[in-house]
């Protein structure tokens, strides 16, 4: 009998019919609840799949248009190998709990046992298309000269692996740095709160396309013998802005939908509740990524004299990994200070890599990389001890430097930064490695200065003339 | 008590603890509502929202190529100008209860108080997607002439001022000509019924770029020496169909999300509810759309002898301007007449603009500003009495002329597009006004005539030849 | 007194106050099912919508660039006739119980006594979203070479009409074939277990391509004068993604959705209901399309040693079309044999339409009727005993043949599936035919050879060339 029920025995009456009564009718309360929040689940992971077209889309405007094949052809992969990798391990390794020490889950391979008390199948599609995204941002690094059997390998391994372990240190309840433990004893008593993955997701995807892009080296041309750097001109603004645009709309199924729920009370009969705190996720990320996009785009101006959409486009795109960390535990005013932030760790960290020559052709490792990791500093300065009570209810409060908690999720959150960072670069660093060495990373400069759809994909992304030209030259 | 817990009290029995039970078991429906009515409201907010990408997608196909890009930064700057602006002010002055005597609110600012009993933040989300989408239906009517400061200037003061006080006039329980006021002394003592804003969103939208366009004058080479129309060709059919089908995805979010609330009977335990009502705003809202799009294009056919794709998607999109003030209160075959006529009043405002050599490259002022002024009067011609009285429960009933609900509805009606033109122009044609004075507004000729994208963005839209161009001659 | 009264009454107590407060308690919980039911219907029906973006997207960039607006206007035109002709006949065909003898229904024209006990206006615009995309499906296999005034005669025929009448048989409670009768003599004492439309919505739309493509015959220069198979290169594989990408989000409505309903519990006050049916449904769903769609694009490249985005592509939605029939009623395990088989039926099917020489520009009878005809197939083959039981609670239960339910169910989808070919055929072959012999089918050769755009629509897709390109020569 639980909460509700005994709850309402009581009020009803002593008798055993009151008890039967009070069962009934709580258990069709506990029926709504579960059709209300799986209804809101499913939409939120559908629009979360849908950002694997948006990065399809940005990834498709932002390279010359001869390898715009190419860089689509990994964007669909990387749903469809997630699709089976996460089916078969991925979601086992994440949330089969119990785990192993808080390392990695060990249940639930090939969703055996689902559903369950804990998880039902909206939760793995919800989860398949946050680890579709990891490696669509690794993909955007790795553009215009890596080779389509490594895509294969490193999509499998970061999708199966890599990410569903990441995940479960921090998202699993029995994770050994989730802040949904109680009794914390790592981490300086505190848990991490990455709500919907700054660290887990961005940083992760971030940081494997960093090690990728670095280890294959810059795309020819990128920068000239005297080592200045070139710019490679993206092929399709309209690309960039629908990708872009898309993105912006699935953002909405990734921060808001990290809630998996949205029915449970703050104040039953009331009117605040968990449905207020995803409304305000929703107002957090618009305002952190709008004020990114209106910083980006002015500072760039100052820099360049020119007004340029694909500026405004990064800049939205970094304000949102920043605030995906703290999405759901931050007032609106602090989303904005996080989203201007973001546009400065941006264009700084692009800057930097043009100076060392690091070449990622759609900036990913700079954009989820730098702002996914100042999104986790920021949660830890700005997270509100009201909101965390409320999204975080079973763990001891640690609440932002800022707002008055003192270090200790801060000193968490930087922990959490270098373990993404150590975990990701040994196993896709070496990955990336091993693949360079045995040549299977990089096509050949022949290939790469060719035009890469006709010699990979055997044909062109736009054919402008049609074979019966000869036939129509008049109407041109 | 509320009534839910008194009628329950009352059934169960008259002890202390029956009230208690009633209490218990009525909060945990509250709360059921409240997260299936957020549920509904947030994901119409998302859709509503991406309708803004429709407008860009639109607006980039309809121009000449070279101007594509700035007309996309035009949209995207909307949508996070209005983040900004609707976040400090707009929200303020649209819902902020008690307002100045029903002109304008003053409470809310930067959402102060947020969630209350009357919003939470979904009704922010939600109304600032309503925000950007009249600052976008106003940056189609000044496309490709228009000077980026300018657009700055009067998104900021459009999404922030101009438009937040004419939705709460007629949307704000207490704006002076809400349709939700019981005592509506003013109007006839009828309230205006604008469902989903055809006077509030598309008139205002559609009247601020008219000003706009009307000041700046026509494009270059629009009109040729001796007056006569010349087409400039839009570039791209299928960003006009691509933008035109996101539009129409979204206006199911911006139509029958209008009601905030899905839940809500109208005979309990009946099938009958809010939720057909939604339904129903779903269905006339499409059946609208379907036949001005096909009024449209058998109309133009009849005129040109061309069947054309962009024709049908004008008439759609005119269709569903129309229909939105009234899609809650007609009946789908109303809905049909709505289309029909809205196809006409589209064809006719755009002979009449090629008359008065008014140019307007996206037709917006014509499709917004004259659709949306038929669906005003359409909904004081056609309410039914049985839907008002469900939707607008607290009101004195006026309905349809044609449906026997007498004049006073259409007299209100009138009253709103005279408002609505009024306030529009004396606000939004000054600010153009003076803009142009000072020499802000329009580009320099020289500017329009060669390509905007690169003279005012720095690059263009399409990079057809890439820097390796002459290595790979051998292949196109 | 509904159960829930009944049951809640006997535990309250046997007074009239107790009957009174089940009732109310009751039918309180009843408005909570209808308002998530139709949330969860309504957005549903609106991705179930947005899929004819997806088609229009993908035919756009499957077929030659001049055809790519004549094709467009196809796929918009599908939509605003199916809006029409499903609202004044298709619904009342399909859904219109009593019928006549479960062949076609006869009640409900205009949405006439809509909203009822069983159907509200969601269950209206989620079936009107269907019948688009069988129209949308055959307008591929007839793309750029089908006259214009065939298009409007078929898509009214085949969505007012022949469309709806399948849906009756195997959709409706009183369709003679439907899986819902609990007396279906007819059958094997079987029914047939379609559930969201491989056999009643892409076998349909599959067919009646076909005939079209077959009648009016290749397009010109698709087979050379010896009989070679040449290709007529599609000219932007990223509208082909697009298309895609869309669609599979739209998937989400169109197979999940078909459940119309999410609340419903298995066993009450567990977790375990109608909402895991549906999330495992999206499930599967997702594994088909992704298994088969790495299938296609591994099996093209053992054949033609080239990785081709858009085998990936027709392989997922391959894979889609299959599952579509057993999506609610299979393991995941058993959804990946279906897309692994769906990825060699389509590949067969389109060796075979080569040698014989049929050509369809999208390979959408091959794709939909193909693969939607193993979807039925599968369904009788892996159907789980506990699935079937609990989506089709009320009639005889008959299961997978792998699955140990014996053949009937396998003999009763071989039926569907010659009914299916046999009625399409019948209805819109004879049509074809007719629209063929009096020379109102194809365009004329001249007509074809020339671009259609320019002489059809009076307008080519794309403008590479402004009005004043003389004046921007410096720039290029």
């Amino acid at each position: 009998m639980g909460t509700c029920s005994a709850d309402l025995a009581a009020l009803l009456g002593p008798n055993a019919t009151a008890i039967a009564a009070a069962d009934y009718i709580c258990n069709k309360f506990s029926d709504a609840s579960f059709a209300v929040d799986n209804t809101y689940l499913l939409f939120s992971a559908y629009l979360n799949f849908f950002m694997q077209l948006g990065f399809a889309m940005l990834c498709a405007g932002s390279v010359r248009s001869k390898n715009a094949i190419s860089v689509m052809l990994t964007n669909v992969l990387d749903a469809a190998i997630a699709g089976l990798f996460y089916y078969l391990f991925g979601f086992a390794f994440a949330f089969g709990s119990p785990s192993n020490g808080g390392f990695i889950g060990r249940h639930n391979f090939g969703l055996e046992s689902i559903p369950s008390s804990s998880f039902d199948y909206s939760n793995f599609l919800y989860h398949w298309a946050f680890a579709v995204s990891a490696a669509g941002i690794a993909s955007g690094s790795m553009a215009e000269r890596t080779q389509f059997v490594a895509y294969l390998i490193y999509s499998s391994f970061l999708t199966g692996f890599v990410y569903p372990v990441v995940s479960h240190w921090f998202w699993a309840t029995d994770g050994w740095a989730t802040a949904f433990r109680v009794d914390n004893g790592f981490l300086f008593g505190s848990g991490v709160i990455d709500f919907a993955g700054s660290g887990v997701v961005h940083m992760v995807g971030g940081v494997a396309g960093f090690w990728g892009a670095l280890i294959e080296g810059p795309r020819v041309g990128r920068f000239d013998s005297s080592g200045r750097s070139v710019a490679l001109r993206d092929h399709n603004a309209t690309l960039v802005v629908l990708g872009t645009f898309i993105l912006w709309f699935g953002w909405y199924g990734f921060n808001p939908g990290s809630f998996n729920k949205i029915s449970g009370f703050y104040t039953s009969g009331n009117h605040y509740g968990q449905w207020s705190a995803v409304g305000r996720t929703a107002v957090t990320t618009t305002l952190a990524g709008c004020t990114s996009a209106l910083t980006t785009l002015f500072g760039k101006w100052i820099l360049t004299s020119h007004w340029d959409v694909t500026d405004f486009c990064s800049g939205l795109l970094g304000g949102f990994a920043a605030i995906t960390a703290g999405c759901s535990v931050v007032e609106p005013w602090a989303a904005i200070i996080c989203g201007f932030v973001a546009a400065l760790v941006l264009i700084s960290c692009n800057k930097l890599a043009e100076k060392v020559k690091y070449d990622d052709p759609l900036g990913a490792a700079q954009l989820h990389g730098g702002c996914g990791a100042w999104g986790v500093i920021f949660t830890a300065l700005f997270a509100s001890e009201k909101y965390v009570r409320e999204v975080y209810p079973s763990r001891p409060v640690r609440y932002g430097l800022f707002m008055g908690g003192g270090g200790r999720l801060l000193a968490a959150h930087i922990i959490q930064i270098l373990v993404i960072v150590g975990w990701v670069s040994a196993t896709m660093g070496t990955l990336f490695y091993f693949l360079h060495k045995f040549g299977h990373l990089r096509v050949s400069a022949d290939d790469e200065m060719a035009d890469m759809d006709l010699t990979r994909q055997g044909r062109l992304a736009y054919v402008d003339h049609d074979e019966d030209e000869s036939q129509k030259q008049g109407f041109k």
